[in-house]
């Protein structure tokens, strides 16, 4: 008893700071400590569909990542018929806004056409990745909206929309319509009886949200299974979601993923 | 206001084109870029079996993949005895129409009989993925058909038959009787208390379709296990349906998984 | 139409046997190709554990496997303290009646007693395969016994018992007492917040059954998060049962678990 | 009938202790047989970072492992920016009651500030793993404190709290309070729309506890999403209680999961 009383009179002397003074030292800090590598454009995309791959999102040859090239209506992409785990900065084609290869060789993801709806529509985006994995599909398919309810999944709330029309194979314009609008200014879509896409300002950031997504579709089966998902206090979730989207945070993930396939695959993906 | 203006004012003069248009250009390019070595039907049931094994439809010794010959009543399969990780072009052996071999050594797998009995009824067909895997098993448990309601599943969209009895260990001929009449003219079958059976005009449109029905089991379980699954649009159905099973699409995806499979084991597969 | 006609006359002519006669006829050619090694006991114990662990069966030091010897009221067991992925055919020790080591060097994991009891009750039990792995330690939750619904699991069907109650730390007798009563004459017991255990007439047997009763609790929850398990037919059941369990049949799954490791570690579960 | 009578017979002249006497005698081998290599702090703390990698607790770069420094008010935890997988001696800082770096180079996690909390009001605890692992995290979502319900799980019964409510990224000195108060005197806490966090008094025992932890939350989701999880026996879920957490058994499993590690990845951790 004296003992415990004697610590938390320590305690009580004990400095303590207000929320915004930690944020703001992380802050700095990040700055100093995080650095990237100047990996170019088709490197971070190829890195990014090798990283997804790691994370199990291959379903055959669906699911597309693009980033917007140095030039206007330019984008990188993946040479269609190559899975996510085979890609190489060298396999990375650039397309104009009709998908006509500008460099590189290959064949054009025809389902990509409906990217370039979104590009044109969200100036603000320079990544989108789009994928099928496990969690995110079997989540497509009971008409419910992905529920952002876990601190790690915060950069989902309030800002995922919901598609619950499923326009078919999207090969076409429509389909672009319809999820670029569905899509709106959010960071993310789940697509009804389809996937998921996210459409951010950085590679970085759409590689980082991509995981996530599936994690917090995987956390909403798992957790409905068993009983009721509880939401998130808004105040925080909103805290939540733009500290985890700060860019060196997103930057730090990121690189943490891709030293982590740099280390199992050599270079290849730099190639 | 004014800069979103401006942007879709040239999204509105963008060129758009039918959806028709898409499929016809898509098509002509696959033609052109999707190239398949030349492998032989054993080399191709060998390296199915290897991808499936992969893909977790391992259950010990259950299950089986054969394709026809290339003269009639002939029929290639693996030696039974060797899991689907040890296939080997070198140990995929001929049978007659009786299960007795006519090329390479070992025992065949009695189960085979069943095939004959599909084989048989469906001159279009060309190959059988018959498997146990986890998902499809657990689906086979509860009394209920197999629901394709993912663009990535469509293939099954009212193209998988359900088998709701279990004729005991399928080692005679009542058993290929039962199977090949509930199976009728689909390409795949759910088969209560059993597993999966796919039969199609190609081995690599068996495997790929082998590949997806477990997927489409996985999603069904964890989608019930969290809410109710929603149905798919019968008219995009059927047309994700026609376009996922084209050839080449097909051929792009059993190739891609081919590829993954021979970075792995080497050439084993193929000696 | 003419063509089905043909067809189908064809098939009303092709030859048709009794299911006995395919049972008999599968039953010698296995006699005839499916061979084992030469393994010793403590080699196919040490063979046992590592096929487990890569089966996931892993819960720290928890769960056992153990195997008569040579000698009567001996046993084969791995020496206390290490994981089943690292036995070998060295560290597996010789115990007397009481746990007393006779044959190699180590401590005996006290938890081992519970064996001994069932030995002393069975003498037709040869090996006792006892672990705790994720589907079935889930399963033991819920107060309901194990269900053999598939025909990869029908080794079960009317063979695993079930311990409602739990007696706690199982280090002492009374468990012993407990368990081998609740066991009875089965093959297996699902025992409530604890784990399985397999007791049959050989290693290969128990290990096989092992690697089947995890399954066996997998479908069960899986299945019974998306719909309600449905019954096998009786019948049916039993003949799957005895088929399942035939000595060769066991051999052959068991000698294909034993190559795959043995192909991974190389000799060393051997030595 | 008779040879039955006669096993029975012997059966019951067999000698039998107490349970008391097993446990002693157990106790008296471990002492002996369970020797851990002198790891040093940092040592230890970079294997459990690995270890718990290997279990699948990442989550991008949340979670962070401490464990008190030899003075007092100092703590061993890892460099900021780096994943679990990737912790060596080398890179685990020291640093002060007030997060500053003592020894080592690089940044401090912001979020470790609230183990700072906890080491202050609890002297007997000398390192935390708090982590996001995947089955703590869907459990976190659905306002249910963690149910021990397993013998495996057991060292949770009546020892893990619960903190209903989400205090937003735990980057301050509020969420040290509010994280401090619900543990209590308990070693381990569910937080929800979080994780876990223990905390117990050696590195050895936070590790394997924090193993476990994970392991409770799946068992609980799958029994839960397949029936309704039932109640241990209190007095013998208390035994197994202390049973699982006496000092050997704990530096044994942890021993364990050190050597497999050390096999995989060389002596990296230790570095």
């Amino acid at each position: 008893m004296y003992l415990s009383g004697l610590i938390l009179e320590i305690v009580v002397e004990h400095i303590t700071r207000d929320k915004e003074a930690y944020f703001e030292k992380t802050k700095k800090e990040m700055e100093r400590y995080f650095q990237m590598p100047n990996w170019t454009i088709p490197q971070k995309v190829a890195l990014t569909c090798r990283i997804l791959a790691d994370q199990g999102h291959e379903s055959g040859l669906a699911g597309q990542i693009t980033a917007r090239g140095e030039k206007p209506d330019t984008y990188w992409m993946l040479s269609f018929g190559l899975g996510f785990d085979e890609a190489s900065a060298s396999n990375i084609v650039l397309v104009d806004d009709d998908l006509n290869i500008l460099e590189g060789e290959g064949m054009v993801n025809p389902s990509n056409r409906f990217h370039l709806w979104v590009y044109r529509h969200r100036p603000n985006v320079s990544a989108i990745v789009h994928t099928h994995p496990p969690y995110v599909s079997a989540l497509s398919l009971i008409g419910q909206p992905l529920v952002a309810a876990h601190m790690d999944t915060s950069m989902f709330y309030d800002d995922c929309a919901y598609l619950p029309y499923w326009p078919g194979a999207p090969v076409g314009d429509e389909e672009g319509k319809l999820i670029h609008e569905a899509l709106g200014d959010k960071r993310a879509i789940l697509l009804a009886h389809h996937g998921q896409l996210v459409a951010t300002g950085s590679i970085e950031e759409s590689c980082v949200l991509g995981i996530f997504i599936e994690r917090a579709a995987r956390m909403q089966i798992l957790a409905s299974s068993a009983g009721t998902v509880q939401s998130l206090d808004p105040k925080n979730a909103k805290e939540a979601h733009d500290y985890r989207l700060s860019k060196k945070s997103i930057e730090g993930s990121f690189h943490y993923y891709a030293r982590k396939l740099l280390k199992r695959d050599g270079d290849e993906a730099l190639q």
